[in-house]
């Protein structure tokens, strides 16, 4: 079994949320294994000391984080040395790293550095490539204890490094094994789950994951085995059965974002799209330019979050706002073709709806949300009745409405 | 002792973070409790139960969160019957509060929705405020356990409406607790360290703790004594100090985000606001959309990704931005008193700049952004060189627009 121990005092108070342990955990499942347990504790050496100690039998892999620092409350080597009956020395190895170091930016070594090579007797040093301080690793007996800096960077740095490749070798995996994600919105976690209910392929390799990402899932397929060309027949078999169960909830392959799908799309067919957004409040354009590169196909977007705001800009008619309301099909509809028209884009995206708290009627209740997709070819819109906070219907309908975009562009190409 | 146990397979995969570790963390600690220990498992029945039948002699009080839900692998309340020796039985309580909440939905309890109020023997129902499942808190002996569900928003009801009063109860704390968040943004943590080192008042009843909260800092003043009086007095001189040595980087005393303060801000002046972004892409008018009852002083926005669009929408002239730049202090002014004026608003604001990671230059590396606030009584531009990613550089570009805001609209004030 695996564990991963993180310290300080900063994690136990809450002032700071652990990084380290998620990104650990992760890379140690993508190589096909998984951690047991975490464990957080403060920075008092006999908590640390105890907590080594009390690791259980089974435990044949531990990581720890933090504590490795120069400063007074880090007292990680400490606590390693006590729980292992180790003594405390100087390491020359660590010391010479730490010097080399620190050579580059012309300082020399302080007693608080100093502090950061004196190590439990016979510990392995593990090289920090992107910061000061070394890890180290204790063998004790068949078990290993691999420490590592608290610092997010260096973690990553030296699990990529060093951790991954001890770990594989000491569990002496020969298995192969292969990872694919799908993204999937539109169907909750329970549905998909009812939809892939014995489908699995009986003597298949392959094992299904759900990570559930609000408001979307991710499907992770895990395929592992010791025939390569085996695992990979497999997944693709597996992967076949979950496009023909639920293919048209899935709009990725390739665990990428809505916003990048969308991209790729608009950048592939030299497209260009503006935005009218009343209710989401510049969500959706936020979210499009988060994507480097979107300035190529990005054109422009308006918050109209007035009704004179929509006359003005978008060219709706003021009639057909006191006839309909705002949050109506027709004004959808008028946003998405006049954004699209005004600002000579390829696609036009329009939402407008009621956000909540206030703002709701019997008619028209909080969450009701119009979103129209506007090309050439025609506008089409779609009425919605999301639920949940204001933060909650503004994150729905952004992703319905780049859901929606993306299935209207499809549709263009699919047809012609 | 306190520790806190959080349950999931989805945790110990690294495939979601643990919020409510840290939420709950922060929470006690706010209460003058510190937690000591943090452990997370998977969901399997038999790590949960050796889990909690392996807590320590001295935790008194522990929070269980995870696995309470309807499905299959939602197993903590048959492993708290197991660790505890009682029998899993239908509590009638529990299965009256979900069908309470279900009626709401015109929906009837399922045999799944049913599982959940299949609970241990003689526990004490949590009831959740915002969710379906209830909590369940079980006495052993003199020892204390909560066992909350694993939704991060039904953690954060039912710690503020059940868990901290009833830790206060079993700690017999007769000590008064005083909190007091102020909000600081332009200081770095270690910056404000060395401001406020030696200030702490000595005999002082208040204590300060830091919780970074990129791009700002939040700081908590935390007054404990049996005194009530005195625990006030000395936090307000406490305060006092702190306003004293980094008052103008304080923008709220209230615990409130930036986008509410301004809000309340132009709400109160009666003032409204139109905001033309480029580089923010939408990010700076979804957050201040974001507070309920927005739609008052937001009359529009305009994303002007492409040059075309901030000539045709904000009349910034062609040759001034063939001239200096679309990046630039010309056209930040341009932009900001253009989108005042056509919109028709009390004050407007603009962003430009170089997001990346591609588009910078020698003269104008990536994270140059101008920030430009007008009013009738005249426009401001600041220039910027900001250092990350492109979602780092959109996020404190729009702390920053917003902040520079802040201060305009309160010099006005302040100056009449």
């Amino acid at each position: 079994m695996i564990e991963i121990i993180t310290i300080g005092d900063e994690l136990v108070s809450g002032s700071t949320s652990d990084e380290n342990s998620r990104y650990i955990s992760e890379a140690i499942y993508s190589i096909g294994m998984t951690v047991s347990k975490i464990t957080t504790i403060g920075d008092a050496v006999e908590d640390i000391e105890n907590t080594l100690r009390g690791i259980q039998e089974q435990t044949c892999f531990v990581v720890i984080t933090g504590g490795l620092g120069p400063t007074e409350d880090d007292r990680t080597a400490q606590a390693a040395a006590g729980a292992f009956g180790r003594k405390l020395i100087l390491n020359q190895q660590a010391l010479d790293e730490i010097e080399k170091k620190l050579k580059k930016f012309d300082r020399t070594v302080s007693t608080a550095g100093r502090k950061q090579a004196i190590l439990p007797d016979g510990c392995i040093i593990v090289p920090n490539p992107v910061g000061t301080a070394c890890g180290f690793l204790i063998e004790d007996g068949k078990r290993h204890f691999v420490f590592l800096p608290g610092v997010p960077e260096e973690v990553r740095a030296m699990t990529e490094s060093f951790l991954l490749d001890r770990l594989k070798k000491i569990i002496k995996s020969k298995q192969v094994i292969l990872n694919q994600t799908l993204r999937v919105f539109g169907l909750w976690e329970s549905a998909i789950q009812d939809r892939l209910r014995d489908v699995f392929p009986d003597k298949s390799t392959a094992s299904l994951g759900y990570y559930p990402d609000f408001p979307e899932i991710r499907l992770k397929i895990t395929g592992r085995g010791s025939d390569p060309e085996r695992v990979r027949q497999d997944m693709s078999k597996f992967q076949e059965i979950i496009y023909e169960k639920i293919g048209e909830y899935i709009y990725s392959d390739r665990d990428e974002p809505l916003e990048e799908v969308i991209g790729t799309l608009l950048k592939n067919k030299k497209a260009t799209l503006s935005i009218a957004e009343s209710c989401t409040g510049g969500l959706i354009t936020h979210r499009l330019t988060n994507i480097a590169g979107s300035s190529q196909y990005i054109e422009r977007s308006f918050i109209v979050y007035s009704n004179m705001a929509k006359q003005e800009l978008l060219n709706v008619p003021s009639d057909m706002i006191q006839k309909f309301g705002a949050v109506s099909e027709p004004v959808a509809f008028s946003m998405a073709e006049g954004v699209r028209v005004l600002s000579g884009t390829t696609y036009g995206l329009a939402v407008t709806g009621i956000a909540g708290p206030a703002g709701g009627s019997a008619e028209k209740p909080v969450g009701t949300v119009f979103i129209g997709v506007s090309s050439l070819s025609g506008t089409e819109v779609k009425q919605y009745l999301f639920h949940g906070s204001r933060d909650i219907i503004k994150i729905i309908t952004s992703h319905t409405a780049l859901n929606n975009l993306r299935k209207f562009i499809n549709a263009i190409y699919n047809r012609s």
